[in-house]
């Protein structure tokens, strides 16, 4: 039975969520409680599965799987269903850059961990920790908001007219640029792709408020 | 011709001419200096061809490509030569998340332009500055350092007896630590395979001091 390890909160484990719902996989939640007792994550037991010590990771019938771009590509090559990235090349790479323009430039500086360096290493305040997350946020998603509004290969979804790996990653950082009020003007694009889909039950299955670990 | 933006201390675009070199690959290098005159990587000529302004950028005969992953994975798919990922979807996984590791986990945080925030909005001192840097290289290895130590699956290299993608991340971000005195010991296999790897002219020719615009 395929288990994803996964916290409601975490939009790393979001994407994640979000593929295996547009692939009809079925899977087991194994919740991780990234704040409780220092982090679940840092649990010997689950460090012993994955040295990472981070959300989320899959286990497919024994193969132990992480980092969410890396995962949602793992689907995408073994499991029946809509294809999760183009065919062509040149497609493929505007996909996964559109993805990684979100994994790379914005999400790691606003993870827990990073925000928890800022206040008890460095002793920045709440407000200018705030500023900092919104910082990143808004500067990263103008950049994709060009990206999108910029190429013609952007139709009803990220690229094309079906949801793709970009997709899976758009929509759980509009959904944090939401949860923290982030400036969203300016990013109408991104916004109509973003609406789009969560029209889908896939994208609707996927978000944190319906996970069994919502609080 | 194949063109790539590039700059000779940028260690994802290090990254890719490892990559090229692998491949056989022929191009041009475009220096984009990005320290010169507030960084060219933000004068409107390269804007207008990568909104985000970062370099690598490839310019494969008029298809621009950005994020140095998806580009490697392109050329992975399109140039002749050995490959740079695992047939198996498991083992592709591997190098994925391994060079997501460094990619996503340590990298975005030692940006030329996080540390720039540390200093001028955050006003963190030049020794805190580096103790971020210092912190976030030596977590991150760490973390490789186990992933590559506890599987099977690493060889001479860090996915068997072949360079991967993963060794592409790898030894731009051990150069790095070297270069910024990183503490290193505890890093014996990451250490091994970086040493192999230096031994190959394709990983002696990308790196950057051999470059155009190196200084």
């Amino acid at each position: 039975m395929r288990k994803l390890y996964s916290y409601f909160r975490s939009s790393a484990a979001y994407r994640v969520r979000i593929a295996l719902a547009l692939k009809g996989a079925d899977y087991l939640t194994v919740p991780v409680h990234l704040l409780r007792d220092g982090g679940e994550q840092h649990l010997p037991a689950f460090r012993a599965l994955n040295p990472a010590e981070l959300v989320p990771m899959l286990d497919d019938d024994g193969t132990l799987l992480t980092q969410s771009l890396a995962i949602i590509e793992y689907l995408d090559e073994t499991c029946p269903g809509p294809a999760l990235l183009p065919a062509d090349p040149a497609g493929r790479a505007r996909v996964r850059a559109l993805a990684q323009s979100i994994a790379c430039e914005i999400h790691p500086l606003n993870n827990l961990r990073v925000l928890a360096y800022l206040r008890d290493e460095l002793g920045v305040s709440q407000a200018a920790r705030d500023g900092w997350y919104r910082h990143w946020v808004e500067h990263g998603l103008a950049v994709v908001e060009r990206q999108l509004a910029g190429d013609a290969r952007t139709g009803r979804f990220s690229h094309g007219d079906t949801p793709t790996l970009a997709d899976c990653c758009l929509v759980p950082q509009i959904f944090n640029a939401l949860r923290f009020s982030c400036r969203l003007d300016g990013l109408p694009t991104a916004l109509r792709i973003y609406e789009q889909c969560m029209q889908l039950p896939a994208f609707q299955s996927a978000a944190p408020e319906r996970q069994p670990d919502a609080e």
